[in-house]
């Protein structure tokens, strides 16, 4: 096991629903120097790959992007969940599902601040169905940038997303991918790396 | 004038109806190196206070808060707009007025990720009217936590926020304070400190 799958037994809480509750380091509470451990981590998984800007969306992939940016040196892009009277002008616009909250939402991306030239490393901290993702990967593509790696602190295994995104031929990259969650139990099995 | 008051007057944008976009390093795209900056320099102002927790709220408090965090050692709490499936259990509510999106939100934080034993330094990217402060400062007090300092990017000066903080009594330290801006001619006056 890595030191994210240690973090998820030890304080990761399987819930009924397949839901896993790891809002104690990772997406309410957030626990930094884990975060520069993922930051090592991504470094040294997309190496070489000329990434030049990392993108994201709100909120809880933002903390983990800002700390993994650090080990890269780039700035950080966040896409937004709901048209802001402080975003104007043209925007990169994908429709996006939400598994958590179960809507549909616009995730927008200031055209100003994605381009050909960008070498683009998307992270998330959670992959299930990938709805998110499908939006993020299009918002790269309408901007002719290219996505050279994306990383995802944990991958529900058991659904679509990494699966879909992965025949895609995109470099996805999860650091702890749950194969099967048991909320009876509260035990958790991770899929081997 | 400092570093941040610097790249305002670089790269900030005046626009009608007092608004200040710096979307291009501070609330859309986040420059992590300028982010590193303010935490050293909110680690200077807040040194010798004890801090072992940041709260912050989403979503563009995230990358600030993380970055500062570094410098303190400690984790980070954010505060969320709306209830999600994912949070259940007792928790804080405070509700706030967004100037941004001219609506009412609820902000939530769980009770697990804040106790009488912590000692807060609440951050945030903006400062304008200070609801969003006020309703993050009556979770901490509802805590029984300790409020030990707030630390801003940028305050609206011309706003009621940051006058009614500090005479509460609170060490309110905002790292470049607007006194006015002029949409017609791009000119930008900050508050000597």
């Amino acid at each position: 096991m890595n030191f994210l799958e240690e973090r998820i037994i030890k304080d990761g809480i399987v819930k009924e629903g397949n839901v896993l509750k790891v809002d104690s380091f990772l997406n309410h509470q957030m626990d930094i120097s884990l975060f520069e451990q993922m930051g090592e981590e991504f470094k040294k998984r997309f190496e070489g790959k000329g990434i030049n800007k990392i993108l994201t969306i709100e909120a809880s992939g933002i903390g983990i992007a800002c700390i993994v940016a650090r080990h890269f040196d780039v700035p950080v892009v966040f896409a937004k969940k709901s048209k802001s009277i402080n975003i104007e002008g043209d925007m990169y616009i994908a429709e996006v599902e939400s598994f958590t909250h179960k809507c549909k939402n616009q995730v927008i991306v200031s055209k100003k601040f994605l381009s050909p030239e960008d070498h683009v490393l998307i992270i998330d901290d959670f992959m299930a169905n990938g709805c998110a993702m499908q939006g993020l990967i299009s918002i790269v593509q309408e901007a002719g940038a290219k996505v050279e790696g994306i990383g995802i602190a944990i991958e529900k295994g058991f659904q679509d997303g990494g699966r879909i995104i992965r025949n895609l031929g995109y470099d996805l990259q999860s650091l702890a991918i749950v194969e099967s969650m048991d909320a009876a139990t509260g035990n958790i099995e991770f899929r081997a790396q």
